[in-house]
Protein backbone atom coordinates (compact mmCIF):
# COMPACT_ATOMS: atom_id res chain seq x y z
CA UNK A 1 0.00 0.00 0.00
CA UNK A 2 1.00 3.31 -1.05
CA UNK A 3 2.28 5.60 2.21
CA UNK A 4 -0.34 8.43 2.78
CA UNK A 5 0.97 11.38 4.04
CA UNK A 6 0.31 13.33 6.65
CA UNK A 7 -2.37 15.88 5.49
CA UNK A 8 -4.28 12.46 4.62
CA UNK A 9 -3.65 11.52 7.44
CA UNK A 10 -4.68 14.48 9.60
CA UNK A 11 -7.45 15.07 6.83
CA UNK A 12 -9.16 12.06 8.14
CA UNK A 13 -8.37 11.62 11.51
CA UNK A 14 -10.30 14.65 11.86
CA UNK A 15 -13.16 12.87 9.61
CA UNK A 16 -13.37 10.50 12.08
CA UNK A 17 -13.27 12.61 15.05
CA UNK A 18 -16.26 14.39 13.39
CA UNK A 19 -18.01 11.55 12.76
CA UNK A 20 -17.57 10.58 16.64
CA UNK A 21 -19.29 14.19 17.58
CA UNK A 22 -22.14 13.74 15.14
CA UNK A 23 -22.82 9.89 15.87
CA UNK A 24 -22.98 11.33 19.78
CA UNK A 25 -25.33 14.41 19.53
CA UNK A 26 -27.61 12.50 17.19
CA UNK A 27 -28.02 9.43 19.95
CA UNK A 28 -28.22 11.92 22.79
CA UNK A 29 -31.06 14.24 20.93
CA UNK A 30 -33.20 10.81 19.41
CA UNK A 31 -32.99 9.21 23.24
CA UNK A 32 -34.30 12.48 24.48
CA UNK A 33 -36.38 12.94 21.72
CA UNK A 34 -37.74 10.04 22.34
CA UNK A 35 -40.53 11.09 24.90
CA UNK A 36 -41.66 13.60 22.54
CA UNK A 37 -43.78 10.81 20.16
CA UNK A 38 -46.10 8.51 20.70
CA UNK A 39 -45.99 4.90 22.34
CA UNK A 40 -46.23 3.75 19.11
CA UNK A 41 -43.29 5.52 17.27
CA UNK A 42 -41.08 5.16 20.39
CA UNK A 43 -39.77 1.74 19.16
CA UNK A 44 -38.48 3.62 15.73
CA UNK A 45 -36.59 6.35 17.64
CA UNK A 46 -35.05 3.92 20.01
CA UNK A 47 -33.60 2.04 17.19
CA UNK A 48 -32.35 5.41 15.24
CA UNK A 49 -30.41 5.88 18.53
CA UNK A 50 -29.42 2.81 19.24
CA UNK A 51 -28.00 2.92 15.31
CA UNK A 52 -26.18 6.02 15.89
CA UNK A 53 -24.86 5.04 19.36
CA UNK A 54 -23.14 1.94 17.98
CA UNK A 55 -21.53 3.74 14.96
CA UNK A 56 -20.38 5.92 17.91
CA UNK A 57 -18.57 3.33 19.58
CA UNK A 58 -17.33 2.37 16.25
CA UNK A 59 -15.83 5.62 14.73
CA UNK A 60 -14.06 5.78 18.26
CA UNK A 61 -12.31 2.62 17.88
CA UNK A 62 -11.47 3.21 14.20
CA UNK A 63 -10.04 6.68 15.29
CA UNK A 64 -8.11 4.91 17.58
CA UNK A 65 -6.95 2.21 15.37
CA UNK A 66 -6.26 4.70 12.67
CA UNK A 67 -3.94 6.81 15.42
CA UNK A 68 -2.17 3.62 16.29
CA UNK A 69 -1.19 2.63 12.27
CA UNK A 70 0.91 5.98 11.55
CA UNK A 71 3.23 7.58 14.06
CA UNK A 72 4.10 11.10 13.36
CA UNK A 73 8.46 11.41 13.34
CA UNK A 74 10.49 14.84 12.80
CA UNK A 75 10.88 13.81 9.01
CA UNK A 76 7.15 12.86 8.43
CA UNK A 77 4.63 10.25 9.04
CA UNK A 78 5.77 6.22 9.25
CA UNK A 79 3.68 2.89 9.04
CA UNK A 80 3.33 0.99 12.14
CA UNK A 81 3.42 -2.72 12.83
CA UNK A 82 -0.71 -1.90 13.62
CA UNK A 83 -2.51 -2.47 10.83
CA UNK A 84 -5.64 -0.30 10.57
CA UNK A 85 -8.30 -2.16 11.19
CA UNK A 86 -11.02 -1.58 8.68
CA UNK A 87 -13.17 -4.36 10.11
CA UNK A 88 -14.50 -2.25 12.63
CA UNK A 89 -17.06 -0.70 9.73
CA UNK A 90 -18.05 -4.08 8.35
CA UNK A 91 -19.19 -4.83 12.20
CA UNK A 92 -20.98 -1.91 12.39
CA UNK A 93 -23.14 -1.87 9.25
CA UNK A 94 -23.55 -6.12 10.18
CA UNK A 95 -25.58 -4.34 13.22
CA UNK A 96 -26.66 -1.20 11.71
CA UNK A 97 -27.84 -1.46 8.55
CA UNK A 98 -30.45 -4.17 8.85
CA UNK A 99 -31.70 -1.59 11.96
CA UNK A 100 -32.08 0.98 9.36
CA UNK A 101 -34.37 -0.68 7.99
CA UNK A 102 -36.31 -1.51 10.59
CA UNK A 103 -36.29 2.14 11.88
CA UNK A 104 -37.94 2.78 8.27
CA UNK A 105 -40.59 -0.17 8.66
CA UNK A 106 -41.83 0.78 12.11
CA UNK A 107 -42.29 4.63 11.80
CA UNK A 108 -44.42 3.91 8.38
CA UNK A 109 -46.96 1.62 11.54
CA UNK A 110 -47.97 -1.07 8.86
CA UNK A 111 -49.82 -4.34 9.89
CA UNK A 112 -48.02 -6.49 12.31
CA UNK A 113 -47.63 -9.07 9.86
CA UNK A 114 -46.55 -6.33 7.13
CA UNK A 115 -44.02 -5.17 9.55
CA UNK A 116 -42.88 -8.87 10.85
CA UNK A 117 -42.16 -9.66 7.17
CA UNK A 118 -40.91 -6.95 5.38
CA UNK A 119 -38.02 -6.83 8.44
CA UNK A 120 -37.01 -10.07 8.31
CA UNK A 121 -36.82 -9.92 4.47
CA UNK A 122 -34.97 -6.62 4.39
CA UNK A 123 -32.85 -7.39 7.33
CA UNK A 124 -31.79 -10.37 5.85
CA UNK A 125 -31.33 -8.77 3.07
CA UNK A 126 -28.92 -5.98 4.39
CA UNK A 127 -27.01 -8.62 6.12
CA UNK A 128 -26.13 -10.79 3.49
CA UNK A 129 -25.19 -7.83 1.68
CA UNK A 130 -22.33 -7.02 4.21
CA UNK A 131 -20.99 -10.55 4.49
CA UNK A 132 -20.38 -10.79 0.49
CA UNK A 133 -18.87 -6.90 0.84
CA UNK A 134 -16.28 -8.00 3.44
CA UNK A 135 -14.05 -10.58 1.54
CA UNK A 136 -13.67 -7.92 -1.58
CA UNK A 137 -13.17 -4.84 1.02
CA UNK A 138 -10.39 -6.89 2.23
CA UNK A 139 -8.84 -8.58 -0.96
CA UNK A 140 -5.78 -7.17 -2.77
CA UNK A 141 -6.65 -8.67 -5.59
CA UNK A 142 -8.72 -6.30 -8.33
CA UNK A 143 -10.51 -9.51 -10.04
CA UNK A 144 -12.04 -10.98 -5.91
CA UNK A 145 -12.95 -7.44 -4.90
CA UNK A 146 -15.07 -7.33 -8.46
CA UNK A 147 -16.31 -11.02 -7.81
CA UNK A 148 -17.50 -9.85 -4.27
CA UNK A 149 -18.91 -6.60 -5.33
CA UNK A 150 -21.10 -7.93 -7.77
CA UNK A 151 -22.82 -10.73 -5.43
CA UNK A 152 -23.14 -7.81 -2.62
CA UNK A 153 -24.91 -5.77 -5.23
CA UNK A 154 -27.39 -9.17 -5.66
CA UNK A 155 -29.17 -8.31 -1.92
CA UNK A 156 -28.51 -4.22 -2.43
CA UNK A 157 -30.82 -4.60 -5.17
CA UNK A 158 -33.24 -6.62 -3.63
CA UNK A 159 -33.43 -4.32 -0.91
CA UNK A 160 -33.48 -0.57 -3.44
CA UNK A 161 -36.46 -2.69 -5.44
CA UNK A 162 -38.16 -3.66 -2.07
CA UNK A 163 -38.23 0.06 -1.16
CA UNK A 164 -39.36 1.59 -4.93
CA UNK A 165 -41.64 -1.05 -5.23
CA UNK A 166 -42.74 -3.12 -2.61
CA UNK A 167 -43.23 0.29 -0.14
CA UNK A 168 -45.33 2.43 -2.39
CA UNK A 169 -48.71 0.88 -1.61
CA UNK A 170 -47.72 1.17 1.91
CA UNK A 171 -46.23 5.09 1.19
CA UNK A 172 -49.55 6.10 -0.26
CA UNK A 173 -51.41 4.66 3.01
CA UNK A 174 -49.64 6.96 4.85
CA UNK A 175 -51.24 10.34 6.32
CA UNK A 176 -51.49 13.11 4.18
CA UNK A 177 -49.17 15.13 6.25
CA UNK A 178 -45.77 12.77 6.48
CA UNK A 179 -46.35 10.97 3.20
CA UNK A 180 -43.83 13.44 1.78
CA UNK A 181 -41.55 12.72 4.08
CA UNK A 182 -41.71 9.55 4.34
CA UNK A 183 -40.76 9.01 0.98
CA UNK A 184 -37.96 11.18 1.06
CA UNK A 185 -36.42 9.27 3.99
CA UNK A 186 -37.01 5.92 1.39
CA UNK A 187 -35.03 8.60 -1.24
CA UNK A 188 -32.53 9.14 1.39
CA UNK A 189 -31.70 5.49 2.32
CA UNK A 190 -31.54 4.47 -1.62
CA UNK A 191 -29.59 7.49 -2.23
CA UNK A 192 -26.97 7.18 0.71
CA UNK A 193 -26.83 3.44 0.48
CA UNK A 194 -25.50 3.87 -3.25
CA UNK A 195 -22.65 5.81 -2.02
CA UNK A 196 -21.01 2.87 -0.45
CA UNK A 197 -21.09 0.65 -3.44
CA UNK A 198 -19.32 3.50 -5.03
CA UNK A 199 -16.85 4.29 -2.53
CA UNK A 200 -15.63 0.53 -2.62
CA UNK A 201 -14.73 0.50 -5.91
CA UNK A 202 -12.56 3.40 -5.90
CA UNK A 203 -9.42 1.53 -5.56
CA UNK A 204 -10.51 -0.65 -8.11
CA UNK A 205 -10.64 2.25 -10.58
CA UNK A 206 -7.02 3.03 -10.64
CA UNK A 207 -7.41 5.83 -8.15
CA UNK A 208 -3.61 5.63 -6.47
CA UNK A 209 -3.23 3.96 -3.29
CA UNK A 210 -2.76 6.82 -0.96
CA UNK A 211 -5.61 8.92 -2.46
CA UNK A 212 -8.04 6.33 -2.48
CA UNK A 213 -7.20 5.27 1.58
CA UNK A 214 -7.89 8.95 2.12
CA UNK A 215 -10.89 9.10 -0.92
CA UNK A 216 -12.08 5.50 0.97
CA UNK A 217 -12.20 6.47 4.54
CA UNK A 218 -13.52 10.11 4.33
CA UNK A 219 -16.23 8.77 1.35
CA UNK A 220 -17.63 6.14 4.11
CA UNK A 221 -17.81 8.71 6.97
CA UNK A 222 -19.83 10.76 5.00
CA UNK A 223 -22.21 8.14 3.66
CA UNK A 224 -22.60 7.01 7.24
CA UNK A 225 -23.32 10.21 8.78
CA UNK A 226 -25.89 10.54 6.19
CA UNK A 227 -26.98 7.23 6.35
CA UNK A 228 -26.95 6.99 10.14
CA UNK A 229 -27.20 10.37 11.90
CA UNK A 230 -29.86 12.39 9.16
CA UNK A 231 -31.64 9.61 8.45
CA UNK A 232 -32.26 9.06 12.12
CA UNK A 233 -33.21 12.09 12.61
CA UNK A 234 -35.42 12.64 9.89
CA UNK A 235 -37.15 9.07 11.31
CA UNK A 236 -37.39 11.27 14.48
CA UNK A 237 -39.13 14.73 12.64
CA UNK A 238 -41.64 11.86 10.81
CA UNK A 239 -42.53 10.64 14.12
CA UNK A 240 -43.25 13.75 16.11
CA UNK A 241 -45.49 14.66 12.69
CA UNK A 242 -47.33 11.39 13.27
CA UNK A 243 -47.70 11.56 16.83
CA UNK A 244 -49.62 15.06 16.40
CA UNK A 245 -52.19 14.14 13.99
CA UNK A 246 -52.85 11.26 15.91
CA UNK A 247 -52.07 8.90 12.95
CA UNK B 1 5.94 29.08 14.40
CA UNK B 2 7.41 31.39 17.64
CA UNK B 3 7.47 28.79 20.28
CA UNK B 4 5.50 29.75 23.15
CA UNK B 5 6.98 29.81 26.58
CA UNK B 6 6.20 27.54 29.60
CA UNK B 7 3.77 29.95 31.67
CA UNK B 8 2.06 30.52 27.60
CA UNK B 9 0.86 27.07 27.60
CA UNK B 10 0.08 26.70 31.29
CA UNK B 11 -1.94 29.00 30.86
CA UNK B 12 -4.02 28.35 27.87
CA UNK B 13 -3.88 24.32 29.73
CA UNK B 14 -5.56 25.57 31.58
CA UNK B 15 -8.22 27.81 29.57
CA UNK B 16 -8.82 24.69 27.47
CA UNK B 17 -9.25 22.78 31.30
CA UNK B 18 -11.76 25.24 32.50
CA UNK B 19 -13.38 25.07 28.99
CA UNK B 20 -14.24 21.16 29.46
CA UNK B 21 -15.72 21.99 32.73
CA UNK B 22 -18.33 25.20 31.87
CA UNK B 23 -19.24 22.83 29.16
CA UNK B 24 -19.91 19.53 30.95
CA UNK B 25 -21.24 21.43 33.54
CA UNK B 26 -23.69 23.14 31.21
CA UNK B 27 -24.54 19.95 29.36
CA UNK B 28 -25.92 18.15 32.70
CA UNK B 29 -27.58 21.56 33.98
CA UNK B 30 -29.46 21.53 30.51
CA UNK B 31 -30.21 17.62 29.98
CA UNK B 32 -31.54 17.98 33.64
CA UNK B 33 -33.32 20.70 33.31
CA UNK B 34 -34.95 19.98 29.97
CA UNK B 35 -38.14 18.30 32.31
CA UNK B 36 -38.65 21.53 33.81
CA UNK B 37 -40.09 22.93 30.32
CA UNK B 38 -42.79 22.87 28.50
CA UNK B 39 -43.44 20.21 25.54
CA UNK B 40 -43.01 22.93 23.06
CA UNK B 41 -39.54 24.53 24.33
CA UNK B 42 -38.30 20.68 25.28
CA UNK B 43 -36.13 20.50 21.39
CA UNK B 44 -34.40 24.04 22.21
CA UNK B 45 -33.36 22.80 25.63
CA UNK B 46 -32.03 19.56 24.10
CA UNK B 47 -29.92 20.94 21.15
CA UNK B 48 -28.57 24.12 23.67
CA UNK B 49 -27.31 20.76 25.93
CA UNK B 50 -26.25 18.95 22.63
CA UNK B 51 -24.28 22.16 21.36
CA UNK B 52 -22.38 22.08 25.43
CA UNK B 53 -21.55 18.19 24.58
CA UNK B 54 -20.03 18.78 21.35
CA UNK B 55 -17.98 21.42 22.34
CA UNK B 56 -17.68 19.57 25.80
CA UNK B 57 -16.11 17.05 23.67
CA UNK B 58 -13.69 18.92 21.30
CA UNK B 59 -12.29 20.75 24.16
CA UNK B 60 -10.97 17.67 25.37
CA UNK B 61 -9.71 16.44 22.30
CA UNK B 62 -7.99 20.09 22.32
CA UNK B 63 -6.50 19.69 25.74
CA UNK B 64 -4.98 16.61 24.94
CA UNK B 65 -4.01 17.48 21.58
CA UNK B 66 -2.21 21.08 23.51
CA UNK B 67 -0.81 18.56 25.98
CA UNK B 68 1.02 16.28 22.80
CA UNK B 69 2.23 19.29 21.03
CA UNK B 70 4.91 20.32 23.71
CA UNK B 71 7.27 18.47 26.34
CA UNK B 72 8.55 20.13 29.33
CA UNK B 73 11.96 19.91 30.07
CA UNK B 74 14.47 20.52 32.50
CA UNK B 75 15.20 23.32 30.32
CA UNK B 76 12.30 24.77 29.41
CA UNK B 77 9.19 24.11 26.84
CA UNK B 78 9.69 22.65 24.32
CA UNK B 79 8.01 21.31 20.79
CA UNK B 80 7.25 17.68 20.09
CA UNK B 81 6.53 16.45 16.65
CA UNK B 82 2.83 16.57 16.79
CA UNK B 83 1.22 19.74 15.69
CA UNK B 84 -1.46 20.99 17.84
CA UNK B 85 -4.50 20.67 16.11
CA UNK B 86 -6.32 23.71 15.24
CA UNK B 87 -9.16 22.05 13.08
CA UNK B 88 -11.06 20.76 16.30
CA UNK B 89 -12.46 24.12 16.68
CA UNK B 90 -13.67 24.43 13.05
CA UNK B 91 -15.14 20.67 13.22
CA UNK B 92 -16.78 22.26 16.58
CA UNK B 93 -18.39 25.00 14.84
CA UNK B 94 -19.29 23.86 11.59
CA UNK B 95 -21.64 21.34 13.81
CA UNK B 96 -22.59 24.08 16.57
CA UNK B 97 -23.12 27.13 15.17
CA UNK B 98 -25.94 26.03 12.57
CA UNK B 99 -27.40 24.28 16.15
CA UNK B 100 -27.26 27.59 18.11
CA UNK B 101 -29.13 29.81 15.53
CA UNK B 102 -31.56 26.78 15.76
CA UNK B 103 -32.17 27.22 19.54
CA UNK B 104 -32.75 30.44 19.38
CA UNK B 105 -35.04 30.08 16.53
CA UNK B 106 -36.61 26.95 18.75
CA UNK B 107 -37.25 28.99 21.51
CA UNK B 108 -39.16 31.97 19.84
CA UNK B 109 -41.56 29.52 18.96
CA UNK B 110 -42.72 30.87 15.24
CA UNK B 111 -45.17 29.47 12.68
CA UNK B 112 -43.84 25.51 11.61
CA UNK B 113 -43.15 27.19 8.29
CA UNK B 114 -41.30 30.72 9.64
CA UNK B 115 -39.01 28.23 11.71
CA UNK B 116 -37.81 25.64 8.84
CA UNK B 117 -37.23 28.73 6.90
CA UNK B 118 -35.21 30.81 8.84
CA UNK B 119 -33.64 27.47 10.53
CA UNK B 120 -32.74 26.49 6.59
CA UNK B 121 -31.29 29.85 6.21
CA UNK B 122 -29.43 31.17 8.84
CA UNK B 123 -27.84 27.24 9.44
CA UNK B 124 -26.51 27.16 5.85
CA UNK B 125 -24.86 30.48 5.93
CA UNK B 126 -23.49 29.58 9.52
CA UNK B 127 -21.83 26.73 7.90
CA UNK B 128 -20.73 28.54 4.85
CA UNK B 129 -19.41 31.34 7.63
CA UNK B 130 -17.14 28.33 9.52
CA UNK B 131 -16.08 26.60 5.88
CA UNK B 132 -14.69 29.96 4.62
CA UNK B 133 -12.92 30.69 7.96
CA UNK B 134 -10.59 27.44 7.85
CA UNK B 135 -8.69 28.25 4.79
CA UNK B 136 -7.38 31.37 6.05
CA UNK B 137 -6.92 30.43 9.52
CA UNK B 138 -4.86 27.62 8.80
CA UNK B 139 -2.96 29.57 6.34
CA UNK B 140 0.50 31.28 7.03
CA UNK B 141 0.15 33.78 4.48
CA UNK B 142 -1.23 37.43 5.50
CA UNK B 143 -2.90 37.95 2.33
CA UNK B 144 -4.80 34.56 2.27
CA UNK B 145 -5.43 35.19 5.97
CA UNK B 146 -7.59 38.54 4.69
CA UNK B 147 -9.05 37.12 1.43
CA UNK B 148 -10.76 34.01 3.62
CA UNK B 149 -11.51 36.49 6.44
CA UNK B 150 -13.65 38.68 4.25
CA UNK B 151 -15.06 35.87 2.64
CA UNK B 152 -16.19 34.17 5.84
CA UNK B 153 -17.08 37.48 6.85
CA UNK B 154 -20.53 37.85 3.99
CA UNK B 155 -22.07 34.64 5.82
CA UNK B 156 -21.23 36.51 9.08
CA UNK B 157 -23.25 39.30 8.18
CA UNK B 158 -26.19 38.05 6.62
CA UNK B 159 -26.79 36.03 9.61
CA UNK B 160 -26.04 39.62 11.83
CA UNK B 161 -28.40 41.53 9.28
CA UNK B 162 -31.15 38.73 9.86
CA UNK B 163 -31.05 38.60 13.27
CA UNK B 164 -31.30 42.37 13.59
CA UNK B 165 -33.93 43.10 10.68
CA UNK B 166 -35.49 39.90 10.22
CA UNK B 167 -36.75 38.61 13.87
CA UNK B 168 -37.87 42.08 15.22
CA UNK B 169 -41.43 41.36 14.39
CA UNK B 170 -41.24 37.94 15.91
CA UNK B 171 -39.83 39.35 19.12
CA UNK B 172 -42.49 41.58 19.17
CA UNK B 173 -44.80 39.19 19.08
CA UNK B 174 -43.15 37.39 22.23
CA UNK B 175 -44.95 37.33 25.38
CA UNK B 176 -44.22 40.73 27.37
CA UNK B 177 -42.28 38.46 29.96
CA UNK B 178 -39.93 37.49 27.82
CA UNK B 179 -39.25 40.08 24.74
CA UNK B 180 -36.45 41.34 26.63
CA UNK B 181 -34.68 37.90 27.45
CA UNK B 182 -35.26 36.98 23.61
CA UNK B 183 -33.70 40.35 22.66
CA UNK B 184 -31.06 40.02 24.85
CA UNK B 185 -30.14 36.51 24.05
CA UNK B 186 -29.87 37.81 19.84
CA UNK B 187 -27.62 40.76 21.14
CA UNK B 188 -25.72 37.80 23.27
CA UNK B 189 -25.36 35.96 19.65
CA UNK B 190 -24.44 39.04 17.60
CA UNK B 191 -21.47 40.23 20.89
CA UNK B 192 -20.36 36.79 21.59
CA UNK B 193 -20.13 35.95 17.74
CA UNK B 194 -18.03 39.27 16.84
CA UNK B 195 -14.98 37.93 19.08
CA UNK B 196 -14.57 35.85 16.71
CA UNK B 197 -13.28 37.90 13.40
CA UNK B 198 -11.28 39.62 15.98
CA UNK B 199 -9.78 36.90 17.63
CA UNK B 200 -9.08 35.58 13.93
CA UNK B 201 -7.48 38.75 12.56
CA UNK B 202 -4.91 39.28 15.77
CA UNK B 203 -2.27 37.43 13.72
CA UNK B 204 -2.65 39.48 11.35
CA UNK B 205 -2.10 42.81 13.18
CA UNK B 206 1.08 41.89 14.16
CA UNK B 207 0.67 40.87 17.66
CA UNK B 208 3.97 38.19 17.87
CA UNK B 209 4.07 34.59 17.31
CA UNK B 210 4.05 33.42 20.38
CA UNK B 211 1.53 35.96 22.06
CA UNK B 212 -0.54 35.61 19.30
CA UNK B 213 -1.06 32.04 19.92
CA UNK B 214 -1.92 31.80 23.50
CA UNK B 215 -4.18 35.26 22.81
CA UNK B 216 -6.28 33.38 19.83
CA UNK B 217 -6.37 30.41 21.84
CA UNK B 218 -7.70 32.11 24.80
CA UNK B 219 -9.61 34.40 22.68
CA UNK B 220 -11.66 31.17 21.30
CA UNK B 221 -11.93 29.82 24.06
CA UNK B 222 -13.78 32.88 26.01
CA UNK B 223 -16.00 33.26 23.26
CA UNK B 224 -17.07 29.59 23.21
CA UNK B 225 -18.01 29.43 26.63
CA UNK B 226 -20.41 32.65 26.11
CA UNK B 227 -21.42 31.36 22.69
CA UNK B 228 -22.52 28.22 24.29
CA UNK B 229 -22.85 27.70 27.82
CA UNK B 230 -23.49 30.78 28.89
CA UNK B 231 -25.86 31.32 25.82
CA UNK B 232 -27.89 27.78 26.96
CA UNK B 233 -28.30 28.61 30.21
CA UNK B 234 -30.22 31.88 28.78
CA UNK B 235 -32.46 30.31 26.06
CA UNK B 236 -33.19 27.83 29.06
CA UNK B 237 -34.38 30.51 31.09
CA UNK B 238 -36.25 31.42 28.28
CA UNK B 239 -38.12 28.03 28.28
CA UNK B 240 -39.07 27.55 31.76
CA UNK B 241 -40.40 31.70 31.59
CA UNK B 242 -42.33 31.43 28.79
CA UNK B 243 -43.69 27.48 30.21
CA UNK B 244 -44.80 29.17 33.16
CA UNK B 245 -47.25 31.66 31.22
CA UNK B 246 -48.23 28.95 28.83
CA UNK B 247 -46.64 30.95 25.98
Amino acid sequence: MDMINLSQFELVSNAFSFAIAVMGAATIFLFLGRSQVAPQYKTAVTISGIVTLIAFYHYWRIFDSWQGAYTVTATGLQATVHKFNDAYRYVDWLLTVPLLLIELILVMRLSREETTQKAKSLATAAALMIVLGYPGEISAVTGEKWKWWILSMIPFLYIVMNLVSGLTKSINAQPESVRQMVSDARLMTIVAWSFYPIVFVFPMLGVGGAEATTYVQIGYTIADIVAKAVFGVYIYMIAVRKSETNA
